[in-house]
């Protein structure tokens, strides 16, 4: 069983806390707005709800800082997924 | 009788809770703004209230994540329906 | 006397109760946003008030069910209408 | 001395009371946005304050509905007016 | 020393009460949205702070109604002007 | 060392209170949102946030009056500046 | 490790206080929403998360001015980043 994101939606799924501090980011608590690193799980088609069209920027495999308080969660087969559109996820974080 | 949805309107029937527990979607209580599986039973032709036109990206019989807070309901011969546009679907949940 | 509704606004005419219920269409209490079911009695030619044009998916002897906080009423020869437009309604109700 | 609307902006005269229950129409004091009758006195060119064209749908001497709490109000020569914009008329009461 | 307006802002000079009230217009104080009459002085060419184009429907010397709470205050060698914007003027009155 | 406005914002520095007065403009402290003269510094290439274009219609040395709650401060090497954008500026104030 | 920015986004790296000063700029604490100085990262493609294309005027290395309360944090290998989108960012600070 699998998420197929609609729109401009992204599925992603947390990194764990240990492997992000392993990797070096260190999300500050005081930030207003903050942003979340997660791995995209599967990208939507890329419309939105008025019909535009947006370029999908992630691919499944990315890594990616998300605004935190965006998005809806769901949690499949015992995984909590977080579903975000394109316009919540502020840069990818490459190796 | 039956719910023809005009413009971009979705008519959806939520899927019961032991059938969604049984496919292994879990939604959590905390989320502030809770996604919910439910079926597509009808499906507008896709066009917004302001004229434009949406890509609609589910058909009946698909299985859907959707904002819960989101849409009006309806009762028709017992059964309770849900009314709500393409952009508050998030994802089609595939076996 | 009659009223020919402008831009994208539909004259509506509310079912009465008796009817509604033995059409089988039940109207929950607790819909934060309840769509109510009511017949079509004029439609306008569809420009919106920023001079978009919308298809107007419904005709005169549809029923329909739309949002009940929108619109505005008027009494016209002792029968009371609703005006509301294109984007209020939900979904056209075969039988 | 005459008033010559611009934009979408159109001249109305509220119909007097007496004249108003005789053809017939009686607006509830309930209703949350009630219309009020009037006659259409000028109509302005149908350009929204953004650049839009509408087209005017109405023209002096129209009976129409309007949105009460919309519109500005000017005596001119003892007479009162309102001046609306297009989207604020809601239905054409004729005969 | 003048004030030349930008976009589709629109210079006017407030007409003097005396003369107001000669010419027929009184004001009411109970309305909302209160139109005011002034003289314009200077037209902005006519874009939007969007970009937009819109049409400058009125010219040096109309006599114009606009909404009183829009604008904004400017006083040059001893005159007092209002600046407002296209959309803020809802009619020319001529005589 | 030097500001370049982005966009369509406008790098300006007020025009001290002595010359103001000097030159016949006296701005009321009773308005609202009053506009303020200042001296156009550098003028940005004229695109809004959204990516649309806007004549940007002041030049470096134009004495322009603009909103005063609008912009932010910076200073640089001394001297105060304000950064607006083009839809800010209301009017150039010619000799 | 390094953020690569998405759609109109662009990654930023606070200048420290004390080169501020040196440089000459001095950002006043009275000012309502104060521009901040900072460098240039890395630069997103340029689109808006409703599909509209910017041009991103910025480039790495740059010093910009930017509006403090807009954009995220996020810190990455001990080092503090802003993230902003191109509206935020008011003027290219040039020796």
């Amino acid at each position: 069983m699998k998420l197929v994101p609609t729109q401009d939606n992204i599925i992603l799924k947390q990194v764990d806390a240990e492997k992000t501090t392993a990797s070096g980011i260190v999300l500050p608590d005081s930030a207003k707005e903050k942003p979340v690193m997660a791995e995209v799980i599967a990208v939507g088609p890329g419309y939105t709800a008025e019909g535009k069209e947006v370029k999908m920027e992630v691919k499944p495999g990315d890594r990616v800082l998300y605004t935190q308080y965006a998005g809806t969660k769901a949690k499949l087969d015992g995984v909590e997924y977080i579903i975000v559109s394109m316009g919540d996820i502020k840069a990818i974080v490459e190796e």
